[in-house]
């Protein structure tokens, strides 16, 4: 068994945001050399989310309204984590909804995808420097 | 390392709907021959889930009623997707309330499941051919 | 290839609860002497979780509060789940926001966890014995 690791990092420039990375995680699997296994992508911060979707603007546009709606950013006195001094309360709850990671099975040497898949890196706490990790195993 | 992979194929009738997919999934460890290691059963569209549940019908209504109350279909306006021409923007919501996928340990053969753990697939946007990919390395 | 299986057993006496298990999963890592692979940690009752986020108590009020709020424990008729006799329709919702899994890299024989990520079982229906898998594949 082979194993591979590496990190992407990211400051989004505002507090919320998506980016599409499958091409980060694909230069990462032909590095690897890996050609049947798993990779696991999954964000190191409690606030942030790696989920797979589709690369819609209109649609990103919706998951940060809705996200809004389910857990509000203000009133800050809204959680009780923020009496730590934080402010992020919010985006400890938006993360539980759009998820920590992801699994892609890896087969002949590629991210084996339906025909819309892409994987994002969900930022909700943002302009910061922040890391998600790449994981990959197989042989 | 062992690596297995098989597609199962969908087409629900309806909107939305719940199927039992762990027979099919158990069919495709013994297929493998895998004995120790991990299953991924993913749905391979974003607006589909795979999750793990109770098979208890009035439950899957229980879901039903909560989705559409947290993401409803209607109005089609509530979501900028939509302006692209697609009727499916709830669906992309209701999949990431579900999630995308499950990974289940194996052991000895055999799903290393609790006493109640079913594998459901679940549609948000049906009535057409849809995929779901069982991936399971291990050996 | 190397695997690794362990079961973590709880009794929460209250009916929601968090429990921080990084510990628990650390010391099976170590009692599986793999040093690369992935390790898989999940409820096996379906109304638990199993989630990665901050060891923060308020945070942990945050989403008592919030999960009610979304998947309310009361009116029981609010479910189709509790005309079987059941009163735990709530918990199979809120286990759906939180999780039932999650893959964790490991590298170097440890957790490649970022700076605040920790490991906790969430229960939403206790005062009864309940069960986690460990699971690790690697070498």
């Amino acid at each position: 068994m082979k194993s591979f690791r590496k990190e992407l990092w990211f400051n989004i420039p505002s507090r919320v945001g998506f980016v599409n990375i499958t091409g980060d995680v694909e230069d990462a699997l032909r590095e690897s050399k890996i050609k049947e296994g798993f990779v696991l992508v999954n964000a190191m911060h409690i606030t942030a989310s790696v989920f797979i979707n589709d690369d819609e603007r209109g649609l990103h546009e919706d998951y940060k309204k809705w996200l809004e709606k389910l857990a509000p950013h203000e009133p800050l006195s809204l959680y009780n984590h923020n009496l730590t001094g934080e402010d992020n309360g919010d985006a400890h709850h938006k993360r539980q909804i759009m998820g920590r990671e992801v699994v892609v099975a890896i087969t002949e040497g590629r991210l084996d995808f339906g025909p819309w898949e892409q994987i994002f890196y969900g930022e909700f706490d943002g302009r910061r420097r922040k890391r998600v990790l790449v994981k990959i195993i197989g042989e």
